[in-house]
Protein backbone atom coordinates (compact mmCIF):
# COMPACT_ATOMS: atom_id res chain seq x y z
CA UNK A 1 0.00 0.00 0.00
CA UNK A 2 2.68 2.70 -0.97
CA UNK A 3 0.28 5.08 -2.20
CA UNK A 4 -1.35 5.36 1.82
CA UNK A 5 -0.53 8.52 3.39
CA UNK A 6 0.98 8.74 6.80
CA UNK A 7 -1.97 8.85 9.22
CA UNK A 8 -2.97 11.78 11.17
CA UNK A 9 -5.56 11.61 14.25
CA UNK A 10 -8.04 13.23 12.83
CA UNK A 11 -9.33 14.06 8.93
CA UNK A 12 -12.22 15.98 7.61
CA UNK A 13 -12.07 14.00 4.32
CA UNK A 14 -11.91 10.57 6.32
CA UNK A 15 -14.59 11.75 8.95
CA UNK A 16 -17.19 12.02 6.00
CA UNK A 17 -15.98 8.23 4.76
CA UNK A 18 -16.36 7.37 7.84
CA UNK A 19 -19.85 8.68 8.70
CA UNK A 20 -20.79 6.76 5.07
CA UNK A 21 -19.18 3.55 5.14
CA UNK A 22 -19.24 3.08 9.25
CA UNK A 23 -22.65 1.95 9.36
CA UNK A 24 -24.45 -1.27 10.09
CA UNK A 25 -24.57 -3.42 7.28
CA UNK A 26 -22.93 -0.43 5.01
CA UNK A 27 -20.00 -3.12 4.87
CA UNK A 28 -22.06 -6.23 3.96
CA UNK A 29 -24.06 -4.42 1.30
CA UNK A 30 -21.18 -2.86 -0.49
CA UNK A 31 -19.35 -6.55 -0.84
CA UNK A 32 -22.48 -8.26 -2.07
CA UNK A 33 -22.70 -5.03 -4.72
CA UNK A 34 -19.36 -5.43 -5.22
CA UNK A 35 -19.60 -9.09 -5.81
CA UNK A 36 -22.54 -8.76 -8.34
CA UNK A 37 -25.73 -8.48 -6.70
CA UNK A 38 -27.89 -5.69 -7.75
CA UNK A 39 -31.28 -6.61 -6.58
CA UNK A 40 -33.20 -5.44 -3.57
CA UNK A 41 -34.42 -9.15 -3.11
CA UNK A 42 -31.10 -10.42 -3.94
CA UNK A 43 -29.37 -8.14 -0.91
CA UNK A 44 -31.76 -9.17 1.28
CA UNK A 45 -31.41 -13.41 0.82
CA UNK A 46 -27.66 -13.14 0.12
CA UNK A 47 -26.89 -11.10 3.66
CA UNK A 48 -28.73 -12.74 6.62
CA UNK A 49 -30.48 -10.61 9.48
CA UNK A 50 -30.91 -7.68 6.98
CA UNK A 51 -34.27 -6.33 7.06
CA UNK A 52 -35.94 -4.57 3.83
CA UNK A 53 -36.64 -1.48 6.29
CA UNK A 54 -32.61 -1.25 7.01
CA UNK A 55 -31.68 -2.15 3.35
CA UNK A 56 -33.66 0.46 1.93
CA UNK A 57 -32.22 3.22 4.35
CA UNK A 58 -28.62 2.13 3.69
CA UNK A 59 -29.37 1.90 -0.43
CA UNK A 60 -31.17 5.40 -0.47
CA UNK A 61 -28.17 6.97 1.75
CA UNK A 62 -25.43 5.30 -0.80
CA UNK A 63 -27.83 6.98 -3.33
CA UNK A 64 -27.59 10.15 -1.89
CA UNK A 65 -23.84 10.53 -1.20
CA UNK A 66 -23.21 9.17 -5.10
CA UNK A 67 -21.89 5.84 -4.63
CA UNK A 68 -24.86 3.99 -5.75
CA UNK A 69 -27.33 4.44 -8.35
CA UNK A 70 -31.17 2.99 -8.99
CA UNK A 71 -31.90 1.88 -12.44
CA UNK A 72 -35.42 1.29 -13.13
CA UNK A 73 -35.17 -1.70 -16.47
CA UNK A 74 -38.05 -1.09 -18.75
CA UNK A 75 -39.72 -4.85 -18.44
CA UNK A 76 -42.80 -6.11 -17.92
CA UNK A 77 -43.00 -6.30 -14.57
CA UNK A 78 -40.30 -3.14 -14.28
CA UNK A 79 -36.80 -4.21 -12.70
CA UNK A 80 -35.18 -2.39 -10.33
CA UNK A 81 -31.47 -2.94 -10.36
CA UNK A 82 -29.10 -0.96 -7.60
CA UNK A 83 -25.48 -0.61 -8.97
CA UNK A 84 -22.20 0.98 -7.75
CA UNK A 85 -20.81 3.94 -9.32
CA UNK A 86 -17.62 4.61 -10.18
CA UNK A 87 -17.17 6.00 -6.27
CA UNK A 88 -18.64 3.52 -5.19
CA UNK A 89 -16.61 0.82 -6.94
CA UNK A 90 -13.56 2.95 -5.16
CA UNK A 91 -14.24 1.14 -2.18
CA UNK A 92 -13.13 -2.47 -3.66
CA UNK A 93 -10.21 -1.95 -1.95
CA UNK A 94 -11.48 -1.11 1.29
CA UNK A 95 -13.91 -4.15 1.29
CA UNK A 96 -11.24 -6.47 -0.29
CA UNK A 97 -8.98 -5.53 3.03
CA UNK A 98 -11.99 -5.85 5.44
CA UNK A 99 -12.09 -9.21 3.53
CA UNK A 100 -8.77 -10.33 4.08
CA UNK A 101 -8.37 -9.03 7.56
CA UNK A 102 -11.76 -11.63 8.57
CA UNK A 103 -10.23 -14.51 6.52
CA UNK A 104 -6.97 -14.10 8.84
CA UNK A 105 -8.26 -13.05 11.97
CA UNK A 106 -12.14 -13.84 12.41
CA UNK A 107 -11.96 -17.23 14.21
CA UNK A 108 -15.26 -19.87 13.75
CA UNK A 109 -14.87 -19.90 17.62
CA UNK A 110 -15.84 -16.14 17.34
CA UNK A 111 -18.75 -16.44 15.36
CA UNK A 112 -20.19 -19.39 16.83
CA UNK A 113 -19.90 -17.07 19.92
CA UNK A 114 -21.93 -14.33 18.41
CA UNK A 115 -24.13 -15.42 15.97
CA UNK B 1 -4.38 -5.95 -3.98
CA UNK B 2 -2.97 -9.55 -5.46
CA UNK B 3 -3.86 -11.29 -2.03
CA UNK B 4 -7.66 -10.24 -2.25
CA UNK B 5 -10.01 -13.54 -2.53
CA UNK B 6 -12.62 -13.18 -5.50
CA UNK B 7 -15.57 -11.92 -3.07
CA UNK B 8 -18.57 -14.27 -3.16
CA UNK B 9 -21.67 -11.96 -1.84
CA UNK B 10 -21.52 -13.24 1.78
CA UNK B 11 -19.02 -14.71 4.03
CA UNK B 12 -19.44 -15.83 7.82
CA UNK B 13 -16.21 -14.16 8.68
CA UNK B 14 -16.76 -10.79 6.76
CA UNK B 15 -19.66 -10.76 8.54
CA UNK B 16 -18.56 -10.69 11.64
CA UNK B 17 -16.10 -8.19 11.02
CA UNK B 18 -18.39 -5.75 9.45
CA UNK B 19 -20.31 -6.30 13.13
CA UNK B 20 -17.11 -4.99 14.81
CA UNK B 21 -15.86 -1.90 12.51
CA UNK B 22 -18.31 -1.50 10.80
CA UNK B 23 -20.52 0.95 13.56
CA UNK B 24 -20.28 4.47 13.79
CA UNK B 25 -17.16 6.09 15.10
CA UNK B 26 -14.98 2.87 14.71
CA UNK B 27 -13.15 3.66 11.59
CA UNK B 28 -12.47 7.40 13.30
CA UNK B 29 -11.24 5.43 16.27
CA UNK B 30 -9.06 3.00 14.94
CA UNK B 31 -7.63 5.66 12.76
CA UNK B 32 -6.81 7.74 15.72
CA UNK B 33 -5.45 4.81 17.44
CA UNK B 34 -2.94 3.88 14.70
CA UNK B 35 -2.01 7.42 14.42
CA UNK B 36 -0.64 7.00 18.46
CA UNK B 37 -3.72 8.06 19.97
CA UNK B 38 -3.98 6.58 23.50
CA UNK B 39 -5.21 8.13 26.39
CA UNK B 40 -9.38 8.98 26.58
CA UNK B 41 -9.40 12.04 26.55
CA UNK B 42 -6.79 11.89 23.28
CA UNK B 43 -9.38 10.31 21.87
CA UNK B 44 -12.11 12.59 22.40
CA UNK B 45 -10.47 16.12 21.37
CA UNK B 46 -9.17 14.79 18.13
CA UNK B 47 -12.33 13.23 17.23
CA UNK B 48 -15.30 16.00 16.79
CA UNK B 49 -18.80 15.11 17.75
CA UNK B 50 -18.07 11.90 19.57
CA UNK B 51 -19.10 12.06 22.91
CA UNK B 52 -17.45 10.10 26.53
CA UNK B 53 -20.47 7.89 26.73
CA UNK B 54 -19.99 6.41 22.55
CA UNK B 55 -16.31 6.32 23.22
CA UNK B 56 -16.35 4.19 26.36
CA UNK B 57 -18.96 1.97 24.93
CA UNK B 58 -16.66 1.52 21.31
CA UNK B 59 -13.20 0.84 23.57
CA UNK B 60 -15.13 -1.58 25.45
CA UNK B 61 -16.36 -3.67 22.35
CA UNK B 62 -12.76 -3.47 20.72
CA UNK B 63 -11.47 -4.50 24.18
CA UNK B 64 -13.99 -7.84 23.93
CA UNK B 65 -13.42 -8.77 20.66
CA UNK B 66 -9.49 -8.81 21.05
CA UNK B 67 -8.50 -5.84 18.91
CA UNK B 68 -7.60 -3.36 21.48
CA UNK B 69 -5.88 -3.62 25.64
CA UNK B 70 -6.85 -1.13 28.12
CA UNK B 71 -3.28 -0.43 30.26
CA UNK B 72 -3.16 1.08 33.49
CA UNK B 73 0.33 2.51 34.03
CA UNK B 74 1.10 3.03 37.35
CA UNK B 75 2.02 6.41 38.24
CA UNK B 76 0.39 9.01 40.40
CA UNK B 77 -2.54 9.78 39.51
CA UNK B 78 -2.87 6.35 37.53
CA UNK B 79 -2.45 6.68 33.43
CA UNK B 80 -4.64 4.56 31.35
CA UNK B 81 -4.01 4.27 28.06
CA UNK B 82 -5.68 2.04 25.31
CA UNK B 83 -3.70 0.49 22.32
CA UNK B 84 -4.26 -2.03 19.76
CA UNK B 85 -3.37 -5.73 20.08
CA UNK B 86 -1.73 -7.42 16.72
CA UNK B 87 -4.62 -8.09 15.70
CA UNK B 88 -6.79 -4.29 15.84
CA UNK B 89 -2.96 -3.61 14.42
CA UNK B 90 -3.87 -5.75 11.14
CA UNK B 91 -6.62 -3.32 10.55
CA UNK B 92 -4.29 -0.38 9.37
CA UNK B 93 -4.84 -1.47 5.64
CA UNK B 94 -8.44 -0.88 5.84
CA UNK B 95 -8.36 1.97 7.51
CA UNK B 96 -4.98 3.41 4.69
CA UNK B 97 -7.21 2.49 1.92
CA UNK B 98 -10.11 3.81 3.41
CA UNK B 99 -8.11 7.10 4.08
CA UNK B 100 -7.16 7.23 0.24
CA UNK B 101 -10.53 6.67 -1.14
CA UNK B 102 -11.57 9.59 1.20
CA UNK B 103 -8.81 12.04 -0.10
CA UNK B 104 -9.80 11.13 -3.45
CA UNK B 105 -13.47 11.10 -3.50
CA UNK B 106 -15.10 13.04 -0.53
CA UNK B 107 -15.23 16.72 -2.13
CA UNK B 108 -14.88 20.04 0.20
CA UNK B 109 -18.56 20.87 -1.16
CA UNK B 110 -19.51 17.16 0.72
CA UNK B 111 -18.12 17.95 3.81
CA UNK B 112 -19.38 21.37 4.30
CA UNK B 113 -23.23 20.13 3.14
CA UNK B 114 -23.01 17.69 5.63
CA UNK B 115 -21.41 19.31 8.85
Amino acid sequence: MDETPQLTAYCHHYQRAAEVVGQRWMPQILRASLSGVTRFSEFTSSIPGLSDRLLSERLKALEADGLMVREVVPETPVRIEYRLTEKGRGLADVVGELAVWAEHWVTLEEIEATS
